[in-house]
């Protein structure tokens, strides 16, 4: 009696609702909009559908325009990494399911590669989970870790993922940004932006459940310094708190900079789940494999994640992954290891591309690491009153003319930033230097061409 | 002041809290779970942890015991499906990112040879999204379609995550199960297994956001018949329900039986995503890239969820995928294409194994679809009291005593049900029969020593 009362009053309130939603027709919302009222989205993922990448990719797609926008190398991935996959494809039984947590033979030289960084032993199997990418593994961590109602500290700017993942998790963001420090005519250097720690230590309190690291820092460059992570790593013991690192970038560090794992800092093992990517360290961004390195207290919740949204990763992907890992493992010393080899082959492009900006008048950040330079464009005094949408960010507007206008596309550093923090950094650009020589060549040659129309 | 007096607050219930951790040492925990208060696993996850595939596919890994366990196929995959990846493994940009929603001519495949099946345009951008497996696609579903506090209605026996995911949601799985007619000494088909009306209608109520429809049905084998999806399309439609259709043995169906999809019935599409499997499609389970078809008002919200999880899926494999769709594509009508041909020689493979299974005595459901068998193997009477952990159910503890006495594995059916109706299911065991000659020749020689020691 009580259940078929409640369900008429629900009609009634659904009539109602009804009538109002048919009543927007002249709205011209979808028929589908408008014959449901139950099917609409989760509440958890309201806002959230706003991307970045996605809107600047269609924008890029344009054959013309040469593109320094998404960090997607254009250089050629190493060949055995290639030959790996084809020949890892005939094989039966490797196109067929593997271990869920990572595929076996790539957790052992997983374990044995950071053994070796670590200086300590690191269980293939509890200690390390294979992601789908290091956007899995963020998931993957922030899911299983992070409450609804906690905080979670993120340095800004930040790659754009970690503010919807935290408020995915019914988490709130709460934001710091990297300062720069004046330089005086002398070249800016992505060393230059620190966090202040007074600053750093007020976010902290005893909702934090989390800060979020990324070193070599994208967008920026930053290489952080031991002291730097030794702040950090304080503030997170003191707090009680986690840290997650994304380090994707660790072996593109360049000359007189030395990357760091906070997880390797007394006491922080305990509390770290440090990320990494095979697309940053092979080249191969559309391989989409990554992983999380942490204690096994830590690293069995995002299991359980993992287990309840992807179960596996792909495995002739995670096979020829271990086999090129193998290659590179037992030559670490030697120049020709990937691992080395890159980061010098990137660090000439880093320069190129320097110069380059540095010859249309502009004053680039000199990254220490990664792969993104950015620089202030404003300096360039761009005509941007015909970009039609003036609530947008200055770099919005600034790429959006770029690539119309000069056929060269960037990605726009205030999507690495929250609402609050969008000012402060609306001016930059985010210009991507793994690319062939042939790319850079097409790149310098629309430079000339807009020095000469300047001048 | 206030804040202040918090923080000493919270201290002093910390230190209390410490006092309590620290006493549990005679407990043996982990010290680092006794060195951190805050560090534990979010709340939606909790209780979500074990997993059916992780035990028995461990316990299948002895090479000496034949697997009937997990649905892997150890047949070949079709020779151009390798040949494709081996080729594009090659392409240097075909190892990079791709499109977020589904590389393009990933789609385009897919739009033209499901717009075929469903006879309208199904727009490759906007109603089709790339996943990581069918998996991934029910993850994406769930998460950007149901919220807290819903109920979703499931069928049992059920695909083992079903119910986590779920629960990770947040939501209340609403349990019904599929009911066995009797049959009076023919031969036990899996279209004995019915649903009953009545009961389905009463599990539907305002609060029901989602149906999970399984056809063909995994681990029974069932291909629901117009008339049965009729039903649960009218409830689905009186409802305002989404119907979440898990079809990822759509084209493994045996002689006589047809494969429906819910979604062409008459106001089905609206509220209807059907996921589908690369892995099921091309025996390939080992690609892990499925996807979700639907209209744009409900792929939009999985979109969503999938930037903000893994934002886009392994490239090469997914350009593989598409070539060799076009292959099979074009030659829908010939016995040779893969969809027509792996059923063929599945079916021969399904007859073998329930013959297998009737000569040890057992009474096997024919399946009228998908790769699995189950049985009644309490008929056996096999002597279990060796096996150890007795709270477990009937079905586990045979499967383990069959690996270890018989070294022939299987899957426990009740671990495709919910705590309530593993009674009903306890004593059936899933055989997975997509296997090459060779191993069903093992099984049977297992089988045929079995069928001699009782005798």
């Amino acid at each position: 009696m009580f259940l078929a009362q409640r369900r008429l009053c629900s009609l009634e309130s659904r009539a109602k609702f009804l009538k109002t939603i048919y009543s927007s027709k002249i709205l011209g919302l979808p028929t589908s909009a408008k014959m449901s009222l139950k099917i609409t989205n989760a509440k958890r993922i309201e806002g959230l559908d706003s991307n970045v990448w996605i809107e600047f990719t269609k924008l890029a797609a344009d054959p013309s325009v040469v593109n320094l926008g998404q960090g997607l190398p254009d250089i050629s991935p190493p060949i055995y990494v290639k030959e790996e996959l084809s020949k890892i494809a005939a094989i039966d039984s490797l196109n067929q399911y593997t271990r869920g947590f990572g595929h076996p033979s790539l957790v052992k030289a997983l374990s044995c590669l950071y053994e070796k960084i670590y200086q300590k032993q690191i269980n293939p199997n509890k200690e390390i989970l294979v992601t789908v990418g290091a956007y899995g593994s963020l998931f993957n961590t922030i899911q299983g870790l992070i409450d609804e109602g906690d905080e979670v500290i993120v340095i800004v700017p930040f790659y754009d993922c970690y503010e919807p993942m935290v408020r995915m998790a019914g988490a709130t963001p709460v934001f710091i940004p990297l300062r720069p420090k004046p330089v005086d005519g002398k070249k800016w250097s992505s060393s230059d932006w620190t966090l202040d720690p007074q600053e750093l230590a007020s976010k902290f309190n005893s909702k934090t459940k989390a800060i979020i690291l990324n070193t070599p820092h994208n967008p920026i460059g930053k290489v952080y310094t031991k002291e730097e992570l030794q702040v950090i790593a304080d503030l997170c013991i003191k707090y009680d708190t986690l840290c997650i690192s994304d380090e994707v970038y660790e072996w593109l560090v360049y000359t007189g900079n030395k990357h760091v794992k906070i997880a390797t800092f007394p006491g922080m093992w305990e509390r770290t789940i440090t990320i990494g990517s095979a697309g940053k360290t092979f080249s191969v961004t559309g391989w989409k494999l990554g992983w999380s390195i942490g204690p096994n207290h830590l690293i069995k919740h995002l299991q359980t994640v993992q287990q309840n949204t992807v179960y596996t990763c792909a495995t002739p992907l995670q096979e020829a992954l271990a086999q090129a890992f193998w290659i590179d493992i037992k030559r670490m010393d030697d120049p020709e290891c990937y691992f080395n080899s890159l980061p010098k082959e990137l660090e000439v492009k880093r320069d190129r591309m320097i110069h380059l900006l540095e010859s249309l008048g502009l004053k680039p950040i000199v990254p220490d690491g990664g792969y993104f330079i950015i620089a202030d464009v404003s300096l360039l005094d761009a005509d941007l009153s015909d970009m039609k949408d003036s609530n947008e960010p200055y770099d919005y507007k600034f790429v959006k003319w770029m690539t119309k206008n000069k056929k060269l596309s960037a990605i726009p550093v205030s999507a690495f930033c929250n609402a609050e923090t969008k000012l402060q950094f609306e001016k930059f650009v985010r210009f991507c230097f793994i690319k062939k020589d042939s790319t850079l060549d097409a790149a310098e040659e629309i430079i000339k061409g807009w020095n000469r129309q300047k001048s």
